[in-house]
């Protein structure tokens, strides 16, 4: 009986050429979160619900919870942001206290929420976060938003980070604010029927719109990006936007959303703020705490999009094919030689295979280089490198080869 | 109300310290199956608990599964190797035909186990498989043999690796085989009684134990053998051993458990072998296959244990101290030239912070070196470079302190 295989319904396989991508992406951003000083922590996939439970809003509906055999009520992570605030409550101050603070942390790890299935919303996606706790000066703020822009420089996509200050928009319903957030989706006029049909009347509604475009960046903001300049990024690659709300419920201060310079009104490839109250929920402590959350798939898409990611679809630079069974272990060593050359290197394993097939196996894969060695090279001990793009083969001495995959 | 800040029972949090740890080993360990060939894949954590049910034979038990508000029947990853099955008969020649055969795969993920929390077991830990699908050949066996050899030499292990082959065992009850693989924790006489105690006469224990310990390599490992010396290791790295059995069912062929060299009945590092009966499971077509998964947590063990991992509390190499609110923008400043240089630089973010609390924090988190930049040294462009082990503190150019830190 052959069993259905098939992929959870909102789920994803990542097969090598996007394993790969995804690999050369987070790399990437790892080295610049490294750079700004700051150090990985991992979090289980299960936390106890109770954890999760009263911080997401309307969205916890989302969550994965279940109970154990054990009775344990647990719940896959619905992001990396309150397992943080778990982890700095646990082993921070009011905890362990083997957790120095401030903390910089950076991680990467999948987060679940039980969506409906539609493109580019998942049930599973990786979360990159980096975040600052136990800093209130304006100093963390703007440090978080260098961070952002040099991940994205690095990742050479130009960017514009939208920022807003929640604090001057405390005073508006939240109802009123996640219509106000969808201007750039649905246009003002949109935005005014949407306001209306919330219960405002129609005068009421173009006075809180005009209100909302006509704010001014707060003190604070202008001191962020004051400090955001000194520490060596322009200030046009920041835009104030009285309009960003972000719908998580606990940002206090900075919101900030990164969008593509030539396309402002893309759905957002990174977003993060100040959350000063989160971590107080736990540690029963104020902690002050800024970060954000690199949407690892639209920046993978958005680099996709500009031709910034070459097509990997394997590490693997050369194939070395078996001949003959009789020939079998000159292929053997071969690989050997390549492998302590540090070249990345399959051998052929099935001696019975003819050769065609193996040659049409690593094209397929993308192997770009197959060696072959047959009994007029063995007995010149000499190699047969074929370069499997552009057709041409040539019969080299095994430095000559080497030097030929390196350079290549 | 302060919310209680746990991690789940039998799940683990990874702070800096072991979370460097952890990325360190793991990237050795993927260069060598990069070396190899051998490229990534990822799957879902969730998988559908039909995809799991009836492949792990008593464990079952321990798979954690739940049902969706969709009402999907899902479960949590228990190894890589089955939703590797399901990978290959989903996009393998049976499938979407998207994957070349044979298909050499490693990946590194978390499994989860409901297993009872205790010393060295874990409800999620990560797993760090490589597998050869689609090759019977014996070549693929010694192929395995080599990568998991040159694994742990490159992770500087000195490691031997059992192996036995389940064709020689095939006609033993596995109640009886689970006895006799006890023979390294419970001795001789621990298996014989076992045995009994299993249904077997004095005499038949006595009879079926020494047919066990008689046992000679069959054909077929002669011949991996063989091929694992022509692939350039010693056999000398492999011990035959007629009692290793392995728990999982799947096994058809050669088995293989990792130990230290100098401790050879410790609990084992890595382990697999051959499942040639498995995929077919999924694809309905019979295809080879051959692998191992490496124990992360027992490998990371013994290397500490061997002073193989050097303490690596952070990556950063150096902490700009503020000396005084007006000065900031200074330590701003090189912050920003230190990064330019790819050094990784945190600089303090709290105008506010006394300067010795500041080095106070350096020193806790096991930062290297920091930078002071008070009056005198702004003055005259200087920099003083604290060294936070040795207690030596000099007053340096820009350049000689980059270069101090680039030597370190």
């Amino acid at each position: 009986m052959k069993i259905n295989a098939t992929t959870p319904k909102g789920f994803r396989d990542f097969l090598p050429a996007e394993a790969i991508k995804r690999k050369f992406v987070l790399e990437k951003i790892i080295k610049v979160f490294e750079k700004f000083g700051f150090d990985p922590i991992e979090t289980p996939t299960l936390e106890y619900a109770q954890t999760l439970k009263g911080k997401y809003g309307a969205e916890e509906k989302l969550i994965y919870s279940f109970k154990t055999k054990g009775g344990d009520e647990v719940a896959l992570k619905y992001d990396l942001t309150v397992p943080l605030a778990r982890v700095v409550a646990q082993y921070g101050p009011t905890g362990a206290q083997t957790l120095p603070i401030p903390f910089k942390r950076y991680q990467v790890q999948p987060a679940f929420r039980g969506e409906n299935p539609q493109k580019g919303r998942y049930r599973e996606f990786l979360q990159c976060d980096a975040d600052i706790i136990g800093v209130s000066s304006p100093l963390a703020d703007a440090e978080a938003l260098a961070l952002c822009y040099e991940v994205y420089k690095q990742l050479g996509l130009d960017i514009i980070i939208k920022v807003n200050d929640r604090s001057l928009i405390l005073d508006v319903e939240p109802k009123y604010l996640a219509a106000i957030d969808k201007v750039n989706k649905i246009g003002k006029e949109g935005v005014l029927k949407e306001l209306e049909e919330k219960g405002l009347s129609q005068n009421e509604a173009v006075k809180l719109f005009l209100k909302i475009e006509s704010l001014k960046p707060s003190e604070n903001l202008v001191e962020i990006f004051s400090f955001y300049e000194k520490m060596g990024y322009s200030k046009d690659s920041l835009q104030f936007d009285p309009s960003l709300i972000r719908g998580l419920d606990y940002y206090t201060g900075l919101i900030l959303e990164v969008v593509l310079k030539d396309d402002s009104n893309s759905s957002s490839l990174c977003g993060g703020g100040r959350y000063d109250k989160l971590l107080g929920k736990f540690t029963g402590n104020y902690l002050g705490a800024v970060g954000f959350a690199v949407g690892v798939d639209r920046t993978i898409e958005a680099m996709e999009e500009n031709g910034l990611l070459k097509d990997l679809p394997t590490k693997t630079e050369v194939l070395v094919t078996i001949f003959s069974e009789d020939l079998k272990e000159k292929s053997l060593e071969v690989a050997l030689r390549l492998r302590s050359e540090s070249i990345n290197t399959e051998v052929w394993l099935d001696p019975e295979t003819k050769l065609d097939k193996q040659l049409k196996y690593a094209d397929q894969k993308g192997i770009p280089f197959a060696i072959i060695l047959g009994p007029d090279e063995v007995e010149k001990d000499n190699i047969t490198l074929k370069d499997l793009k552009g057709g041409v083969q040539e019969t080299l001495t095994f430095d000559q080869a080497i030097r030929r995959l390196i350079k290549d």
